[in-house]
């Protein structure tokens, strides 16, 4: 295993130092392991929420700071955060207008901070609303997953949301238009190699070098299939043509299109990725009104990439387009 | 070789297709893979026109934007953009008040930017000084370089140098400044696996699984040695004493400390390696007044990270807090 650690066993904890370090304007709760904006809470803001298991950089915690989240917890790599995590970020965001969990699904996610929320609820009355983000058109149920596995939507979804509670609207509001994020966004990915988790030492599944996953998890949980490398106009084809069959993108605004690189892929092949997709929309009659391509939601070295769709009107524009402060994502500030 | 690409002979125009559809702010000139701002030539403002092989990205294309470069020549991968490149990038920034070449020291880039620079001389008149960046201390002379090599210090440049030519200073006052911060600047990086050039179908060099290469340069050029895989204190401190002995970071404002991705690194390992830099600049009393860690220099899909330290003053702080508005960097704005 070839990494840029110390002891695998600290990799999270020693990550979190340098993020600290590195970005001052955020609050980095060492013993629970929680990113906090170093402004919060804000009272009569709406507190939001996410987190995962690490190795997904710069989901979550880069994602927080003004119109995104206010807190992200980190598990362990690939492992939900515990419950105790979930409730400190609550705790530690609420602005007494509420909190809403953005949770990616999978199993021991969900599970956790729904422990968490109803732990906060009794401890301290806090209102938690939970969004459960189940994007990923690839599989239903998959090998940490009951129903669709929650992916890159995830990366907008916190943006949209965000800008909409840094507005000021309130815990309901913020909530629908979450559920509504989720409703209207689609993704899948492909692998060209696994990723190695520091702690097992080696790759978590094996990938014949003439071979692609086609629909993989970000945490390397299988896809639908598995086909010869293919050029990448045809690797497009496989993954937006599941997208389009899921949902219909035309009319309306357009899309925001966001091709995501899993880690290992350079900028320059995930360009060539996002010129074929457009390609594939334009031929489709879906037409693109924002874009965005970069490693965001990363599995850890993985060498691959994701396609998202979200279907946006004028208000999910608006609210992409308005002002984000963040380590990860930053525009109009 | 797993690439998400088409021809390998078509990766550049490919990934230049995508670039401009993804930012229609950007103007690009496909026939000569130049990328403009959209919103050039600015009549009085000094162009800053850079460039050098394309797999580097986001350096150089997307650095081209408000507050930083006016274009960027995409050569081919690894490989110098030849003069008639350097020449449309450099008539199409021309607003009257000269061009600055910002360019990495390898012979080739540095031979075709100095043909360009008499070429558009000859031609037009226009006033071309050319900067060269120099601030590898990893090895005096390399592969492709005589002296040292050009590397991090050259996104601080023309972050920094991008402001002041925005804010409308004279070019030899944009030139002076561009040769003071490279020699504030100093790099040194580090490669735990090889990268692979798309038209070569195989890695550049071979590294043992239980090695890495200390010096590494941004083509896969050796470096001062190679060593067992360490743990990130230990290379840390590989990385950051060469950089230290050769210049003295101590007093003024600090430095601006620079934690760069060549590609295949996660971002939770670049933090880590930051978490390391910084305590041992604070034992050696160096202060870090700004900092950037990400992917922002790649090496394809090289494993490995450089450590650029550059000596700040307030002036150069506050031309590095203006507001920059490209796809890879961005803020104020």
């Amino acid at each position: 295993m070839k990494k840029l650690i110390n002891d695998p066993a600290d990799v999270v904890a020693d990550a979190l130092r340098g993020m600290a370090l590195a970005h001052p304007e955020l609050r980095v709760d060492h013993e629970n392991r929680v990113v906090f904006r170093g402004d919060g809470p804000r009272q009569g803001k709406v507190g939001l929420v996410s987190g995962g298991g690490s190795g997904h950089e710069p989901m979550h915690g880069g994602f927080v700071g003004r119109g995104m989240l206010d807190a992200a917890c980190a598990g362990e790599v690939f492992t939900s955060p515990v419950p105790d995590q979930v409730v400190a970020a609550t705790q530690g965001v609420d602005g007494g207008a509420g909190v809403l969990h953005i949770v990616k699904n999978y199993t021991g996610d969900v599970m956790n901070f729904e422990m968490a929320a109803e732990l906060v609820a009794a401890e301290s009355g806090t209102e938690v609303v939970t969004v459960v983000v189940d994007d990923d058109v690839a599989v239903t149920d998959s090998l940490y997953t009951a129903g669709r596995r929650g992916v890159g939507t995830t990366v907008l979804l916190e943006k949209i949301v965000g800008a909409a509670a840094e507005e000021g609207r309130p815990l309901a509001e913020v909530a629908d238009l979450a559920r509504r994020v989720d409703d209207a966004g689609r993704s899948m990915g492909t692998a060209l190699t696994s990723c190695t988790v520091p702690a097992a030492g080696k790759p978590t599944f094996d990938l014949p070098e003439d071979q692609m996953e086609i629909g993989i998890g970000i945490h390397g949980e299988p896809g639908r299939r598995r086909v010869p490398l293919a050029p990448a106009r045809e690797v497009a084809e496989m993954l937006v043509e599941p997208i389009l069959s899921d949902l219909s993108f035309t009319g309306g605004e357009g899309v925001i299109c966001f091709v995501n690189g899993l880690g290992a892929t350079p900028l320059l092949e995930l360009y060539v990725v996002y010129a074929e997709v457009a390609a594939l929309l334009d031929k489709a009659g879906v037409a693109i009104a924002r874009s965005l391509v970069g490693p965001y939601m990363t599995s850890l070295d993985m060498a691959g990439a994701t396609v998202t769709l979200l279907r946006a009107d004028d208000d999910l524009l608006r609210l992409w387009d308005a002002p984000v402060v963040t380590p990860g994502l930053r525009w109009g500030a």
